[in-house]
C-alpha cells in the first residue's frame, strides 16, 4: 500500500469506480452515474473508456482515466473500487495491481461470479494489508446491470456501511425494499450467489419438464403451451422464468414458419455455477438433488455423439402408448402445474438447506429470509413466491426445511396426489421427469420415519467394520458376522477385539 | 536422493516393503509374504513390526526394521515401498521421508484411498526425482487385502514391469485371470477405485430401495425378504452385495429378537469417495445420476436432527392405502428385481462413461473391459455381471454407452414395463426411490430424439444472450428478444451487434 502522506487527496471526487468496462461493467457504471454517484472508470483497453463517456457521458458525472494510478486518485476517501473482469486470474491480476495503490480502509469490490473459496482467500489476503474485500453476487444480467440488478455483498460490516448504501442505491426495488443487503463475512455472499444460480438450474429444469411432458402427453402445440404458461403465470408460479417461457414458446422461427424451440438444438450449457453448487453441496453434505438432476440433465443433452449413437443404434425403445387420452387427460394441465409447484418447494428447500450449511460451515450467520427479499427483483428466479419463504423465515429463523412452514407444507401436501399422478404418467408416457421425480422422492425421504438407510448400514458393518448405532441405546456397534455373529460395542475403551476402519 | 554410491547393496534381500501397518497394511504384508516375497516391514510405533513378526512371522519372510533408513536399505532394488498410512497429509509426510533415501528407478507405492488429483502431482514431483509412484486401489477391505484384493495400480507402465507380477501374485484370482491390471499413468488407478466405489454406493442404494418397497407394498418380514434376495443371488443379479443383503436381513438381534436391520439406526454413512466421485463427474461433464442420488440419500438419511423435526411436526403427509393387494401384487416380487437390474445396469453404464471421459480428460487409454475384469473378484460390487460388460467391451471397446451392448439394450428394454411399475407404484405408495426414477429417467433422457433442453437454450438466450444452435444449419444464434425480434448470426466476425457474455 501506498503511505498515508502520499495520497493525493486534491481532485479525488469519485464515489465509486469501476475497472473493467465489457458490457456488465459498463452497465453498472452507467447505472452508478444514472443514481448520482460520480463514477470513475477504467479499463485496459483505454478506448472502452472513452467510447462510454461519449456514448453515455450525458447520463451522469463520470470520471474518465488513462491508467490505474490515476482512476485510483480520482477516487475519495475510503475509495470505492469495483472490479467487473474474468473471475479467475484476470480478478487475481487486477488486485495484484490495485493494491499497491490503495491505503488503509480502501474497499476493492469483485462484482464478477468467482467461486466462494476464492473470495475467502482473497478477503484474508486483502484483510491482512489492512483494505477491506467485498465478493458480492450482482444477478440479473447486463440488463439488470443498468436497470437494477440484485446485488449480494459480502465482507466486513464495516466496509458495508461505506458502500451498501450505494450498492443499495442502484439495485432494483420490490415493494419500496432494494434487492441488496449484507450477506455475510468474506465469500458469503459469492456463496450465496451461486446458491441462487443453482436454484436457476433446478428451476428451468422442472419447467423444461412440464412444457416437455405436456407437449408429448397432450400432443398440445408450444404456441397452446405459451398460453398455458401465461396462464400459470397468474397464479402462484408467477415468475420471470414461466413469463419467459411463454415468451419463447410463442416465437415463431422467421426463415421455417415452424416454433423457434423447434428449430433450437436441444442441448444445454452451463456456464459452472451449477456444478460448483452440487459440488459444494456434497462438500457440506446437503442434499440438492434438483440442482444436481438438473446440471445433470443439461450434461446429458450435451452428449451430441452418445445421444447421436443412441438414435443411430435404435436399440433403446420406450413404452407403447405415447400420449393420454379420456379420463387420463382430464386434469392434467393442472396436475402437472400443481407438480410444478411441489417440486420447485423442494428444489428452494434443498437451496435454502444449503445456505444455511454454509452458513455453519463458515460462521457467516446468513439471514435467510433477507435472502429471499432480495432475490424478488432483478435476478432471474425473480418471483412473488419469495415472498413465502421471506415470511416463513420471518415467522421461524430456525426452520429445520421450507417444507416445515404451515403455507409450504399445506401447499405440497394437496398437490401431492397431482404429483404423483404426474410421475407416474411420466414414468408410463417414457418422458424422462428427473427433476419431478427426484423432489418427489426427496419429500418421500424426508417424511418417512425410517429408511433404507438401516440395510445400507447393516452392509457397511460387513463388509467393512465400520459399525452402526442402535435405536434403543447408545453407541457404536459391531457383528462378529464373519465370526460367532454376536455383536460388540466399539466406542468403549477396552471392549471390543474388532478394528474398524 | 542418495548417491548411488551410498547405496548399501548388502543385506538388500526383501522384495517389497510395507510402511504402515494398520490392519490393511498389515493384511497386505503377510499377504505378500504368504505368496513367497520376502517383505520388509515399517512402522512409525515400532510395536506393530514387532507384533506382526511375533503373531505371524511363520506365514513367510519377513524383514522387520527399526527405522526408515533400514528398511530402506533392506530392499532389493529396483525398491518397491508401499506406503499404506492415512490419506492426505500423513501420505506426504511419509514421501518426503522416503525420498531422500531412494534412487533413480525404485517404486513408491501408495496403496491408500488417495485423491487422484493428489495422486498426479505425487507422481508428477517423485518423476521429477526420477522415482516412480504408483498410486494404486486397493479393493476388499481387511480380509481382501489379506486373502485377495482387487488391485487398480496407476503410474508408468515401467514400473508395472518390476511391480505388477508381485501385485498379480497377491490379487485374486476369477477364472485363472488375476484382478489386477495395469490401469495407466499417474492417477488413473485412483481415479479407477474412486468411481468402483461410486459405483458401489449406487448398487448399494438401489439395493436399499428393492427392500424398503418390497417390505412396505407386500408387508414382507425382513427374514422373507432374505429368501428373496437368496433367490435373485442366483440369476443375474448374483453378486457379493445381494448376497450379505440376505445375511444382513437374516440376522436376529440377540438383545431384542428382532431383525438386526430393525434395531440398526437409518442414518447411512459415507467416507468420501463417493462424494469424490460425483464432483469428479460434474467437472467431467458426465451424468452419474445413480451415484449422486445415492450420496445424496444417504445424506439425506443422516440429516438426523431436520428428520426428527419433520417427525415432530408431522405435516409432512403421505399417500392414503400403503400397501398393494391382489392384482397390484401379482409378480411384483419379480417386477422389483427387473427394475433393480434395470437400474444397476443405467448406474455401471454411467460409471463407465466416467472412466472413459477421465481418461479422455488425462490421456490415460484406460481399458474399460480390463476394469470390468478386475472387479469380478476381491471388491465390494464383484460380480458375474462384470463378465457381461467386460464381453460388452471386448465386441466393441468403443461402445458409445453400455446400454447400447446387444445384451444391455435387450436386458434394459425386456426389463421397462417392470421398471415402469414399480417406479410408478413406489411413487404411488410413497416410498423413495430416487435411485430406481432416476435410472429410468436417464434412459428415457437418452433414448429420446428431443429433449426439453431446447427450451432451457431458448431461456437462456432470452435472459442473457447465451445464443443457441439451430437444427437446420450450421453457426451459433441470437434472437433480438427486447429488439424486433429478428435473428442474428453471433459467430461470424462482423456479424451480430449484441455482445454475448
Amino acid at each position: 500500500m501506498a503511505d498515508e502522506s502520499s495520497s493525493p487527496s486534491t481532485g479525488a471526487r469519485a464515489d465509486i469506480g469501476v475497472t473493467g468496462l465489457a458490457v456488465m461493467g459498463r452497465n453498472l457504471a452507467r447505472n452508478f452515474a444514472r443514481n448520482g454517484h460520480v463514477t470513475a472508470l477504467h479499463n485496459r483497453t483505454q478506448s472502452r473508456v472513452d467510447e462510454l463517456v461519449a456514448q453515455f457521458g450525458a447520463e451522469g458525472d463520470f470520471v474518465a482515466s488513462t491508467d490505474l494510478a490515476s482512476f485510483v486518485a480520482s477516487l475519495k476517501r475510503p475509495r470505492r473500487v469495483m472490479i467487473m473482469v474474468k473471475a479467475g486470474k484476470a480478478t487475481d491480476a487486477v488486485i495484484d495491481e490495485l493494491v499497491p495503490l490503495l491505503e488503509e480502509g480502501d474497499i476493492v469490490i469483485d462484482g464478477g461470479n468467482a467461486h466462494f473459496d476464492d473470495t475467502r482467500r482473497r478477503e484474508q489476503a486483502l484483510r491482512a494489508e489492512g483494505l477491506h474485500f467485498v465478493g458480492t453476487g450482482v444477478s440479473g444480467g447486463e440488463e439488470g446491470a443498468l436497470n437494477g440488478p440484485s446485488i449480494m455483498p459480502g465482507g466486513s460490516k464495516e466496509s458495508y456501511e461505506a458502500l451498501g448504501p450505494i450498492l443499495e442505491s442502484i439495485a432494483v426495488d420490490v415493494d419500496g425494499t432494494p434487492c441488496c443487503t449484507y450477506v455475510g463475512p468474506d465469500g458469503a455472499g459469492h456463496f450465496v450467489k451461486m446458491v441462487h444460480n443453482g436454484i436457476e438450474y433446478a428451476d428451468m429444469q422442472l419447467i423444461a419438464e412440464a412444457y416437455d411432458l405436456l407437449r408429448q402427453g397432450l400432443g398440445k402445440t408450444p404456441a397452446e403451451l405459451a398460453e398455458v404458461f401465461r396462464t400459470w403465470n397468474e397464479g402462484d408460479l408467477e415468475s420471470f422464468l414461466i413469463e419467459i417461457t411463454a415468451t419463447v414458446l410463442d416465437k415463431v422461427d422467421a426463415e421455417t414458419g415452424k416454433a423457434l424451440v423447434d428449430v433450437i438444438v436441444d442441448a444445454a450449457e452451463q456456464k459452472g455455477t451449477g456444478r460448483w453448487t452440487v459440488q459444494t453441496a456434497l462438500e457440506l453434505g446437503v442434499p440438492t438433488t434438483g440442482i444436481a438432476e438438473a446440471v445433470f440433465a443439461r450434461s446429458l443433452s450435451g452428449s451430441v455423439d452418445q445421444r447421436k449413437a443412441v438414435q443411430a443404434a435404435g436399440t433403446l425403445v420406450g413404452p407403447s402408448g405415447a400420449s393420454l387420452t379420456g379420463a387420463e387427460a382430464e386434469g392434467f394441465v393442472e396436475a402437472v402445474r400443481d407438480a410444478l409447484y411441489a417440486s420447485k418447494v423442494v428444489a428452494y428447500a434443498q437451496g435454502f438447506d444449503m445456505i444455511q450449511a454454509g452458513s455453519d460451515q463458515y460462521g457467516w450467520d446468513v439471514d435467510k429470509g433477507a435472502m429471499a427479499t432480495i432475490w424478488r427483483g432483478g435476478c432471474i428466479i425473480r418471483a412473488q413466491f419469495l415472498n413465502r419463504i421471506k415470511e416463513a423465515y420471518d415467522k421461524d429463523a430456525a426452520l429445520a426445511s421450507l417444507l416445515l412452514d404451515d403455507y409450504f407444507a399445506s401447499a405440497v401436501s394437496n398437490a401431492q396426489d397431482s404429483w404423483r399422478r404426474v410421475v407416474a404418467t411420466a414414468v408410463r408416457l417414457g418422458v424422462p421427469v428427473p427433476g419431478f421425480s427426484s423432489a418427489l422422492a426427496y419429500y418421500d425421504g424426508l417424511r418417512r420415519e425410517r429408511l433404507g438407510a438401516a440395510l445400507v448400514q447393516g452392509q457397511r458393518d460387513l463388509f467393512g467394520a465400520h459399525t452402526y448405532g442402535r435405536v434403543d441405546k447408545e453407541g457404536t456397534y459391531h457383528t462378529l458376522w464373519s465370526g460367532d455373529g454376536s455383536e460388540e460395542r466399539q466406542d468403549t475403551a477396552g471392549q471390543g477385539s474388532h478394528n474398524p476402519h
